[in-house]
């Protein structure tokens, strides 16, 4: 092996300033061909002199705390919602941002609140008239008159950021003391727009030796409002809504070029936001696509400046990713050279690895060289075990690695904490050279794919593909099954409703996963009411096609059953409307039957819906000792339907869907080939290289039998974490 | 006590012919003053002759099945909706009965079906228009032509019954094989009316020994559709519904008293009918009142012939009471002398002890003489242990009888399974020795009642008080909380949305209760969306009222929050609305609360609401040792609420509920007087009478201390399912 694999390049290290021999020594120790800075780091003369490709950060959003300081009035803002007061009397006063994390928010009352703000009734819903409330913005209220006496009031509000997210984590992650708070400025503004480019071209100039230029990201960060720190840390979250690219600016451009205008409430949204789990509406997508358009084409015009000084531009795809999105049909106009994405998980691993239109994708792995890890456990400190965090992490990544290719891999944080964990140093020095393995196999050829291609039908559709909405919420249905399914050797497409409504499904698709909670962008939730798409799905179903249902498939509150596909699934939830009709007892479905063969343990599939019953005259389920159904089969036509009441990803559960897939598309012979008997392992076969992969995503040795194309078995035994490469 | 407690009375023996010493010697032992036939038995002459009162059962709309052939149109009906068909083609044939019990119903075509039926679309829930179907007699089918391909379709029709529900049920859990199937006939016609009477007279005449004539009831079942028994026995039951009260007779008249027309979708509502747990429509609540009216005015009639004969007339408060609403305002017009209501609970107890206008209650006990319980478990056979069953039923009832009075005690069934049985025969004469020694206290005084009235707030209110609604459906939070305040010292009234808008809450009232699901009748449903109740009931918590809320209190899916009354709750649910809005960590409250004093073992609420978070700023959670919040304290202006998130009868939930009441109303001083330490032990303090009775419902010995008026202790030891009276 190792005469075909080369042992250095692909990968990115952070360098430090003041560490010049460690960052050297480690770049060559794991084999690192390109050197980065980090948010709070730089390099040093020493660093950018060696041999080394020179890889720099740079935020334009806050990247001159002087020029923002003296542009206030052009300081990113977002809307948002004073929190509900009870009115006792007939007039109240409210606090705007009571509650809320006053480092993060100042009240814009800059631009007319008149104009911009709304008040609302949360009782009745209905808006309060403009001439019932009055501002203070000496005191930061806004007082209510006439108001109903036990209704609930809130404001919503334009407010300034006065500390730029990120760096606002990173400063109170890392105990930054009283480093200045760092503001994010608008690049709306056209005045905006000449500084950065201005202060980029200057920048170029002062980075002869910096090849790459990293932009993190581009312009808006993922909404993320802080509550005030002595009653709750966050308040609102989400990796991919657009909360923060409002500004009257902006919101004035868009009702110029799409004829209608927006105002508070379509963000608001009585305090749910714009977030990403909700079906998103028509004026939303039209939001998005405003952005989006905005941000390609300023973003490019940053963009050619660097191509014009003969460096390449990479996007950091978190951050301020908002408003480029790389699955979307501009993203391509942006003219980046690369893409890096942090990843945990295969399924990240995939997110990046899709993106159409750049030439090199990079991923960030975990642990991030810092103290401690996103939810506050220690990392490199006393009681972390890093090393042990990266084998595991990079367990999961490379499930996804084995099926699609990216081209870098890298990490990022301050490079002195690796100083005490000898054991990471080495455990990254493994990873390197099983990342440029996976690359070269990839590389000389596609590895082995069932012919089984699954759909993943949300309201987002292609757009949100391997959809990732935040560190903040896991054990989502659609989130669970989406790692399980990064990782397995079947082609997987995204489709929306609206897909369907256009063009019917895809001919070649065999099966269909919807998943998720009623009225969410997952499952679906309105799209359920229309009879179109129930036609379409049913009659595709009848005629052979196969269906998997997590949590709340094509549920709605609607006319008929919750689930408007009960006659498909052969299940339905009792929401409460139908509690004098008598439920039937489960039927089981014998415990050999295809999908449960490999099951050896009980049935866990995490947080499962409630209130399940069989509709279905025929269905069949698969319960646990304690009698629940967790998981659903039924027939419909001459197809297929396979129910699961949850989803955790365990090894267990990813091969229980792996191969409910086979059974729900009718393809049982195609399961076997290229597949492991351990559930803990992984295996991919190359057949450009005659190279079979075996991966073990275990803490333990796992003896495994594999079975290549012809169904023959041989046994693998593999160490904790580790990947055998066999010769076919 | 033997010197002031009778020891022979208020006792109703089930007697049986062929066992005519048995009879006579258990009717001796257990002290009873009158005997009864049951369906299914005779009782002989010579028991009959005997000194005792005879009870006998009549049932007039299964009386005389000769005349119900011979008046085949005149059977009962109901309206079902046929099971849902996905149309694969442009017509569709609809086998109406597929699926139903064909020995209950046989389809009504003598009716028009064109007038009387209607046929929907449930995909989109559009009625299909007239012209496009037709329907065929012979096989008893309806053919609907231009249907949607991939839509799913209904029909509602009338059905007779051919076989009336409780004779049905009697008969085949008894295995009566092939005695002929009882029919039950509609008095809603002028010539059954006149059959009923005429038959009534007759068998008035032909029993001049009898008594008292037991109503077994008056005339239409609780709905109780029953399924193919291939599939599903039961199909649809609630014990509080109106569905089979339905005719095109009934509802001619109604058009014509009450000015506008019920069709056959008022009571299918696309297969849900009109369950008891669904918020009644106004159009319900008018169909109810003009049955009321109807089943009021022509039992009258009945009821006369028997008063006339000098006899007393009973109802029996299960079966057919559908229509005379025992709570409502037209039962005392009945003219009933006596009420039985069959119990297995507390709350039961009490239903039948809260009834007005009828002057003697009874409570038929469990377990019936029948070989095997309402589950299906063995009673009176090998393997039943019923002297242990009725020991257990009647220290849960027991509860409710320290409480409140009634006048009777009885059993039901067939005598001759005792036999087997001795230590049954002594545990009755132990309960019926129990029974006289409470009903003599009541008698000479009302038990201490704390200063403390509880107001259960549902959509139905008053007219369903203790509410009930099946053998069927256990585990309701309603249900459940029901049967713990049933044996508490406090007092309980019912109020309804209704009553609110109309009256305010009454000044009298320190606690609210609310208490279900989402959307039920229990929980209030859409009535939550009315400004006005939140207004009222916020204002009243300000002012220092409490609220209990249980499982899903005033949710409703609306504008702002699900719990409309979060503000006072301190919690909400996350539907899937906002999964972005960071949910607040818990705050624990201390586990010395005085609402958790008594808490020795981990809280266990049965199944409980999940996605439950904290709301309210100063919101505090009495958490599970596995983090859930299973209980939230708020305090909102002068009021105080706690929020369960569900709720089981057990004597540890029953302690925690008495204590949240007084916690709640702000009472905690008047908590103690009257009570016992060991919450397996109740106990009741009668000042007339200057008796304490201490009783136990626990199957082992405990010891307990109960407190008096002035809080001091005195230990007692009692025996399993024990009681014991203290001079005071």
């Amino acid at each position: 092996m190792k005469d075909i694999i080369k042992s250095k390049g692909d990968f990115t290290l952070p360098g430090e300033a003041g560490y010049e021999d460690l960052t050297l020594k480690l770049a060559e120790k794991w084999g690192a061909d390109a050197i980065r800075d980090s948010d709070g780091t730089v390099l040093s003369d020493k660093i950018v002199s060696a041999d080394y490709d020179i890889y720099s950060t740079i935020c334009l959003v806050r990247a001159d705390n002087t020029w923002a300081k003296a542009n206030r009035d052009k300081l990113q803002q977002n809307y948002l919602m004073s929190f509900p007061v009870v009115a006792e009397d007939s007039q109240i006063e409210i606090d705007l941002l009571k509650d809320y994390f006053r480092e993060q928010f100042e009240v814009n009352f800059n631009d007319d609140p008149k104009k911009w703000w709304q008040v609302f009734d949360r009782t009745t819903g209905e808006e309060v008239s403009k001439e019932n409330w009055t501002f203070n913005a000496v005191s930061g209220t806004v007082i209510v008159k006439n108001v109903t006496k036990w209704h609930k009031y809130t404001v919503n509000f334009l407010a300034y950021r006065i500390w730029e997210a990120i760096s606002m984590y990173n400063h109170i992650t890392n105990n930054w003391g009283d480093r200045e708070h760092q503001m994010p400025v608008d690049p709306i503004y056209p005045e905006t727009q000449q500084f950065m480019l201005g202060y980029l071209q200057k920048w170029i100039d002062e980075h002869p030796k910096t090849k790459i230029v990293r932009f993190t990201s581009m312009f808006y960060n993922f909404a993320w409002f802080w509550g005030d720190p002595s009653l709750q840390r966050f308040h609102y979250a989400d990796w991919g809504s657009y909360e923060m690219t409002v500004s009257p600016r902006a919101m004035q451009l868009f009702a110029e070029t799409r004829s209608y205008e927006m105002n508070s409430e379509d963000f608001v949204n009585a305090g749910a936001y714009c977030t990403s789990h909700n079906v998103p509406s028509k004026k939303l997508l039209d939001w998005m696509d405003f952005m989006n358009e905005f941000v390609v084409n300023f973003g490019r015009k940053c963009i050619d400046l660097i191509h014009a000084a003969g460096k390449v531009a990479y996007m950091f795809y978190d951050d301020h990713w908002v408003g480029t999105e790389p699955y979307g049909k501009r993203f391509k106009d942006l003219g980046f050279d690369g893409l890096i994405k942090c990843v945990f998980n295969a399924f990240e691993a995939r997110l990046c690895s899709g993106v159409q239109g750049v030439k090199t994708k990079e991923l960030r792995l975990h642990p991030y060289l810092f103290p401690t890890g996103l939810k506050g456990e220690p990392t490199f400190m006393p009681g972390g075990n890093p090393a042990l965090d990266a084998k595991r992490f990079w367990a999961d990544i490379r499930r996804g690695l084995l099926r699609a290719p990216v081209d870098r891999i890298g990490l990022g944080g301050y490079l002195h904490l690796v100083q005490d964990f000898p054991d990471f140093v080495d455990a990254v020095k493994h990873i390197t050279r099983q990342f440029r393995t996976l690359k070269q196999f990839h590389a000389e050829g596609a590895p082995y794919t069932a012919p089984l291609k699954v759909a993943i039908l949300t309201a987002w559709g292609k757009l949100r593909s391997w959809v990732y909405v935040g560190h903040f919420i896991h054990g989502m249905e659609l989130y669970e099954v989406t790692e399980s399914l990064a990782g397995l050797p079947v082609e997987v497409t995204y489709i929306s409703f609206d897909d369907i409504l256009k063009k019917g499904i895809p001919q070649d698709i065999h099966v269909i996963i919807n998943a998720g909670k009623a009225g969410t962008a997952w499952s679906g939730g309105e799209h359920w009411k229309n009879e179109k798409i129930l036609e379409t799905v049913t009659q595709w179903v009848a005629q052979g096609g196969g269906f998997i249902g997590v949590g709340e498939p094509s549920a709605v509150h609607s006319t008929g059953q919750y689930f408007r596909l009960s006659h498909i699934l052969g299940v339905d939830r009792e929401t409460g409307d139908t509690l004098s009709n008598v439920k039937k007892e489960p039927v089981n479905l014998p415990n050999n039957h295809f999908i449960a063969k490999d099951l050896k343990d009980e049935i866990d599939l995490g947080k499962t819906t409630d209130d399940i019953y069989l509709s279905g005259k025929n269905a069949k389920a698969l319960s646990n000792k304690n009698g629940l159904s967790k998981i659903v089969v039924n027939e419909f036509g001459k197809g297929r339907s396979i129910y699961f009441s949850g989803f955790k990803f365990t090894p267990e559960n990813t091969r229980l869907l792996h191969r409910s897939l086979f059974w729900a598309a009718g393809r049982e012979d195609d399961f076997k080939p290229w597949t492991c008997s351990n559930v803990h392992t992984d295996c991919a076969y190359y057949p450009k290289t005659g190279k079979l992969v075996v991966i073990s995503s275990s803490d333990n040795t796992e003896i495994t039998r594999v079975y290549d194309g012809r169904g023959n078995a041989s046994e693998v035994t593999i160490e904790p974490h580790g990947i055998k490469i066999i010769d076919i």
